[in-house]
């Protein structure tokens, strides 16, 4: 049994598809952001950098935090979605790392500033929505000419599929990417990514939809005080 | 014969570091960010994100792009710097994604509102500054009760180091950190360490000493032009 430690977000749902896609047996243990759980002592003794994910194998006695090396763990206790061969698996690691260190930095960037910043600051607004169009076009580029990023459907397409999906979110239209679109309705399509992404609560109704507008401003009053702004923490 | 094509930041110095220490026979071809050559189509062939390090293994007919990815492949390729057992290995991989998708981002957006946006935005600089000096924090955290962030030196403390050692750059005190501090110190020991931060070229006349704040604003100065303001790019 693998307990997950997560809140409703990209990095969350990471592993929680993961772990819907393999099967692996697992118990949710929700983190609530906003009342700061995961600064708790207990949680700070899972990960010292108090984010979420993170997850404990029972069987293993061990604990992982960081979504990234959470992926590779579960591909490889499952021997699944990520392939052996060298050639192959150093693709997929590529494009995972592209999501760690591009793809979800910048779309968490835009996310602060377009939407929990209670300061409008055109200029960071700009920067992180137009680097998230970027990187939007890399993926489109890299998906046009292939059906899934490296290979087979993979722990890349996971990684990046599930901040890609939350494009509304970051205030960046998605539109003028068609290979990128194909590709998230197609992971969409499927049963496990579908279950994932209401791990460890359903949030859908924020992410898209007539009333999303609606609801994310409400959201995002609640939320503001998770945002490090450098003056209060 | 392994071909790196790098420039003197982190990211680069992380694989010309790595492969120092394993002395794995390489040969540098400078990429020149400031021309722009990261975003011509012979170097979009090789990384379509249009970053550096890239690697391209000769032998191995494989291309490599994402400094985490090819941190992985050098130690899988040369036995060393990342453990094989599960548990230790986890370790390792879960501080690299620590620098990946953390620390890395946190101080380059920093770098970005600290040294290169021409408008000076307070707010944005402040929660950067913040951010990375929380993250020196959990690194002094690990580092009080450890050597080395995972078992033995590895990936993970080049990754970390080849940023947390540039804290000047970013405008971010690092005096607080003591374990940090003894830390960076050790490794700044390492021959292959010195010898992997001098390449392409050495700058460490930027990073600190008595005219490293004329010297950083006279480089700022030419290289504003690469920075996504989301107005031009």
């Amino acid at each position: 049994m693998i307990d997950l430690y997560t809140a409703p977000t990209p990095n969350g749902w990471k592993v929680s598809v993961m772990l819907e896609e393999t099967g692996l047996p697992y118990e949710v243990h929700p983190v609530d952001l906003m009342k700061g759980q995961q600064k708790t002592p207990e949680f700070l003794a899972l990960n010292p950098n108090g984010r979420i994910p993170v997850i404990v194998d029972r069987e293993a006695d061990l604990t992982i935090f960081e979504s990234g090396a959470i992926l590779i763990y579960l591909a490889e206790k499952s021997g699944r979605f990520m392939p052996s061969d060298t050639k192959q698996r150093m693709a997929v690691l590529q494009w995972l790392m592209f999501q760690m260190g591009g793809l979800g930095p910048m779309m968490g960037q835009a996310n602060v500033f377009y939407r929990y910043m209670p300061e409008k600051i055109e200029t960071a607004i700009q920067r992180y929505q137009a680097e998230t169009a970027r990187l939007f076009g890399v993926l489109d580029g890299q998906l046009a000419q292939n059906e899934f990023l490296a290979g087979d459907y993979s722990i890349a397409d996971i990684a990046n599929w599930c901040w890609a999906r939350t494009a509304f979110w970051s205030g960046v239209d998605r539109e003028p990417f068609p290979h990128l679109n194909r590709w998230i309705a197609q992971i969409e399509d499927r049963p496990a990514a579908q279950a994932g992404v209401k791990v460890p609560v359903d949030i859908s109704e924020l992410l898209g939809g007539s009333e999303a507008k609606n609801k994310a401003e409400t959201f995002v009053r609640g939320a503001r005080t998770i945002v490090t702004t450098g003056k209060d923490d």
